[in-house]
């Protein structure tokens, strides 16, 4: 039992729910290890949501409100971690919810998916199809879903799937703690921050704002200038500790 | 099958070895997520051993040879990752191998021993008592190892456990690549390197260096420096990209 007092409190919840989900089968034993890493980059920013990464969970929701068919594309990971942070984010932004896994076997899309459902998740089913120019099973998804998606907001994806849907023309909008990654520098939008601190800011900005607000953002944002703040923050988080 | 000639392949190698290790309970799925933080930390300084890595991992070898007793502290991961490595530091510096797990259970201590025997490790063996002033598990060791010696080499340590071999008076050397955890600002000596980088270069201290030159190092060793330095590359790689 970890005591509710301690410092480490929330990661270490985090870390059981993520070995409980491992032992199902919904988590990969490589998601344990990509969780690892997430963990290592969001110390480096204090393990809070930054300036900018509110900045970019607001510009997140205005891509999502002013889209035409927007996906949130949920792997194993982000079903353990967040299921009925995505259940309020869909009620929110009206967007579609599609699974997609890296590591797929029907087995495990069919206990993601109830998991989701179990959280209230309305979640798109349907045949899935090869319609992604990617090798094996990353290039599954579904016609009506992320194929002909305008916006896609995908948690926690893997680089080579990130590269693919931004050359099929889409708007990628990702949550990626490492902002050096080749997702996090290859996507439309990137979100430095812990995916159960993005959610929830990304649903409130869907409900809070104004359509000029939303146009702003929208006329404003510099995924450049996002991503750069992000490494100033772990740089001067890192220097610190030499003072 | 992941291609040699991939960029990552020793990463993705040593991530399939753990994975392999964990479905045989010899890994826990702590210590994946534990990898995966060692694996960003690693991303950040370059994933090559630094020039103050290779001195600390000198120093280290300095302080096992002049030694009265030196012990290496193995756990899980260590043995699934390095079993080889310690087999060759065990000949090059004479130290006792003890096993000691955070999780501990009868079946898992035995079945690292074997996977340490077959790598040709002289395991010490005989009855644990709870030895460390530590709650639960963690406080085993024998007392003809751990609790006799005068340096420990404890790679991969959590900082509860660094801090009581400390309180004890022990020498405590120890390997991890996050500078600023609790068991690197604790320890003695801290190696911020990558495990099979940093044993081999000890073993080859342990062969090369001459007296003089030993304890040359073990005069002039300053564990800040070390830790500084490693932040410094840590921020250095980091700046570099915002330029």
């Amino acid at each position: 039992m970890i005591p509710p007092d301690h410092p480490r409190y929330r990661s270490l919840m985090t870390r059981e729910r993520l070995a409980r989900c491992a032992k199902k089968g919904i988590v990969t034993l490589e998601g344990l290890t990509a969780h690892g890493r997430g963990e290592a980059f969001d110390y480096l920013i204090g393990e809070r949501t930054t300036g900018s990464a509110l900045l970019a969970e607001q510009t997140a929701a205005a891509f999502l409100l002013a889209a035409h068919q927007p996906v949130i594309s949920v792997n194993g990971n982000t079903a353990a971690l967040a299921a009925p942070e995505i259940a309020d984010l869909q009620r929110a932004s009206g967007a579609l919810v599609e699974v997609n896994l890296f590591h797929r076997t029907e087995k495990r899309m069919r206990s993601i998916e109830q998991l989701l459902r179990d959280a209230g998740v309305d979640v798109l089913s349907g045949e899935a199809e090869q319609l992604l120019l990617l090798s094996h099973d990353r290039a599954w998804c579904r016609r009506n879903g992320i194929f002909s998606a305008d916006v896609v907001l995908v948690p926690l994806e893997d680089g080579d799937r990130c590269e693919a849907l931004v050359r099929m023309g889409k708007t990628v909008v990702v949550i990626d703690l490492n902002p050096l990654s080749r997702t996090a520098r290859t996507a439309t939008l990137t979100i430095v921050d812990e995916l159960t601190r993005a959610l929830p800011n990304i649903t409130r900005a869907c409900v809070d704002l104004s359509l000029t607000e939303r146009d702003g953002l929208l006329a404003s944002f510099d995924n450049n200038y996002l991503l750069k703040d992000a490494i100033r923050e772990m740089t001067a988080r890192l220097s610190h500790v030499l003072d």
